[in-house]
């Protein structure tokens, strides 16, 4: 069989002793790779790359779409942007997946039985990062869920379970408050569950769905969360699973799929045959899985999970009375490779298909046809009113309210003043605290549509009066559904 | 001494029961307690109320100022309010706060060093629901944090640990990301902070702080959260703690205090003299404190402790081998009441601190005054430019980016397009993808400021083209540094 090309970054800190570790497993196992190698990290933000990676090691990638790459130091000082933020974004890595596993009774943990992977949406959510302060008192991030963003992702899960013989696909949400996000993102669950007769799925409200998750993992096999869940999540996870050392994680974009360790670059280790190579290998395996060498991915893990229990530990899970054997970085790889065709007898032994496993793993099963006919879901949208946001301190909810009413017109009326989603207007409760950020919702006089051009008219008539508008939101009906929320009474 | 005059409902399911067993103890306490009572829940929703509270119950709500409530049941079926929603934004119930214990060795957990306390912000954040659909594909929720908000909340964090003789307050945010909403939260923790010379306090990143706080308990005391962490946090302490059953919370205003269980009706147990009170006990001993009868308090939850490790359990926690006695909810009550003056010997007794506990912990520390000040934080405003949102899905960016640079003028002009956060215009990468929800940047030519008349007159030109704004955010400096987020590169 050919060999696959693939980049790889040996990083700074203990990166390049653990790259060489997990390369030489992975040889012994008999990986079929031609490697390219790039320089990131220090040494390239130090000479003036300000994301810590030259524009000419982007060209490796391009052409292997394939990055196996060790941590690196981040130098201090500001100026300088995440390597990691810069080839998601670049390259649309819109799934990371992140396997928390218990290693019981070779590994401590609170929980012994446990086998979780968090499948986390990657490029949405409030990570965008899209961010104003507006008012003296009030600041504001926007979260975005998208229909494409978040079909990717769910059948990248359902994908990913199939191919990795998983039994069920667990979806976490808070559409109970956020029906228009949130809820978008469960819909959209539930309209691709059934396309996986084979894969039981189940969704849970994200704070009891969390609590389950905290006290008893071994309920749960593949979880796939919108960004912030899956961020503080996979955290908690790998934590409990008591093997945040031994921690892989894979980055999959439709073009490009990256694969690391989950720890960073422990420079005060470096150099000294100490760090647990683990970490790396494991993201390797999955990066094995993802090209389609799933003999290779199954020989080298389970030779792995064999020296987990053979007691062959390097020195941060080496525990008296478990451990049988402290060894460094290098010796635990040839460990490893000396136990190859071997299989764990205590832990569970892990068996990847051959052949599917590479294209739905690899593609993320998200086609560019799947994507656009998630959008063709829309549908007719009507404009049916404007949200207009004022700064303002001059009053009460009431004298905002006489102020406001005066601008209706031109085919538009005021219809309420909410402040922080609470409406104050017209019939507030005299107790609710108000703050400078006010939002005027003006609709459509007789229901008929809005025209952009009476927005702008209005607005310009907020700006006769002298009114500080800061922001508008359109509201919009879809297929006749208000797709906007009312403020809460 | 006077009696403190309370509101009192007794709820739906195991409500009145436990709210009987609840009142018992008080009253074996030594409580000195006016009660007047109103009827919520399944009944009130049911002759026609949409809150499930009539407008009256409102005016002993204001009367007292102090509420004990029981659970309720919500009917089936839509149109129905959440209660508690409507009771927290009428009055503006800022603070939630929820005790987490381990009752080990009395109550099975895997924690059992653990003793925490999770004040949750209680308005802001997502949970204002403000959410917009405006394109086939893009949804949107707004996240607001306001600086009176977090001011309010991080100090009632702090006068809470004073009054509850507690150490350390620990802050989490994702300030790394979200540099200004949860940037402001973390600035004015740290700005109050040194105002408590004698409480501990420390931030971590949420994701990491969560994975401490799930494996390792004990190390932490009071925290102070932003709304959606707090929430799902607070699931996650209580689950891990073995006490969901058994916790009690409360919702501090300014104006008025609900206290409750933090468990629900439970229907199917009703009337049976079954339930276990301890959770709405609980959380009537946080009221006991909030009034100031912290004596009673003290004695109380003393006497209870008591109770649970003499082995005197209800139903839900008896355990063969640890448990001593199996009773029902009149007979907990009663042995909590014999124990009235005994201080449990293996669990740690409480102690509440006479007479401060009262004023800080009711009025939450936080004056008018208080928050006039946060607001006069502020600082000259500059409107710069403005960010106009399109809906279109008509070709590339650079295509968009031709047809938008024609709309520069009037003193403002393009200079640049983002979707989705990442910037794509000029110089985007070819692998970005796309959705139909673009941000168009305009800003001031020559820096000067931007009018709002030339905000409005720039909308009218998109309306003349016959591109679908669908929203705008103005970009502000405050005291000459940019109130907004740049897209990533």
């Amino acid at each position: 069989m050919a060999n696959t090309a693939i980049t790889v970054a040996r990083g700074d800190g203990i990166g390049p002793e653990i790259m060489d570790a997990t390369l030489g497993i992975l040889e012994g196992a008999g990986a079929r790779l031609d490697i390219e190698e790039i320089e990131i990290g220090e040494k390239v933000y130090l000479a003036g790359n300000p994301a810590g990676v030259a524009p000419e090691a982007f060209d490796s990638l391009r052409r292997t779409k394939v990055f196996l790459k060790a941590p690196i130091t981040t130098p201090q000082g500001g100026g300088y942007k995440s390597l990691n933020v810069t080839v998601r974004k670049t390259f649309g890595l819109y799934a990371n997946v992140r396997p928390c596993v218990s290693y019981h009774p070779f590994v401590e943990t609170k929980h012994p039985v446990m086998d979780v992977v968090i499948v986390r949406e990657n490029e949405e959510d409030v990570y965008g990062g899209i961010e104003y302060r507006q008012t003296a008192q009030v600041t504001q991030c926007l979260k975005l869920i998208s229909r494409p963003g978040t079909e990717k992702i769910v059948r990248y899960a359902f994908e990913y379970a199939r191919a990795n013989s998983r039994k069920k696909v667990t979806c976490f949400t808070k559409d109970n408050i956020m029906k228009i996000t949130d809820g978008l993102f469960h819909k959209i669950f539930d309209e691709i569950a059934p396309e996986y007769p084979d894969i039981e799925n189940e969704h849970w409200i994200v704070d009891i769905g969390s609590a389950k998750l905290a006290d008893a993992p071994e309920n749960f096999d593949v979880l796939v969360l919108p960004n912030l869940y899956g961020d503080v999540l996979s955290d908690v996870a790998a934590q409990i699973a008591g093997s945040v050392g031994l921690a892989g994680s894979a980055n999959i974009g439709e073009h490009i799929a990256m694969f690391e360790a989950i720890h960073g670059s422990a420079p005060r280790r470096a150099g000294q045959n100490l760090a647990n190579p683990s970490g790396l290998f494991l993201g390797a395996v999955m990066m094995l899985v993802h090209i389609g060498q799933t003999d290779v991915a199954e020989r080298a893990h389970n030779a792995w999970l064999r020296t987990m229990e053979d007691g062959i530990h390097t020195y941060d899970i080496f525990k008296e009375g478990v451990s049988k054997e402290k060894v460094g970085t290098r010796e635990f790889a040839e460990a490893v490779v000396a136990r190859m065709g071997q299989r764990p007898e205590t832990l569970k032994a892990v068996t990847y298909k051959s052949g599917e496993a590479d294209a739905s793993g690899a593609s993320g099963g998200a086609s560019p046809e799947g994507r656009a006919s998630g959008a063709g879901a829309a549908s007719k949208k009507e404009t049916v009113g404007v949200d207009v946001y004022l700064d303002w301190a001059g009053g009460s909810a009431d004298e905002l309210g006489s102020k406001v009413s005066g601008l209706s017109g031109d085919g538009l009326k005021l219809t309420s003043i909410a402040n922080r989603g609470v409406k104050v207007y017209p019939e507030g409760a005299t107790e609710t605290f108000c703050s400078d950020h006010w939002r005027c919702r003006f609709v459509a006089e007789s229901g008929r549509e809005v025209g952009h051009k009476q927005i702008a008219a209005l607005l310009s008539r907020f700006a006769e009066d002298g009114l500080d508008f800061i922001k508008t939101e359109n509201l919009c009906d879809f297929d006749g559904k208000p797709g906007y929320s009312h403020a809460q009474e």
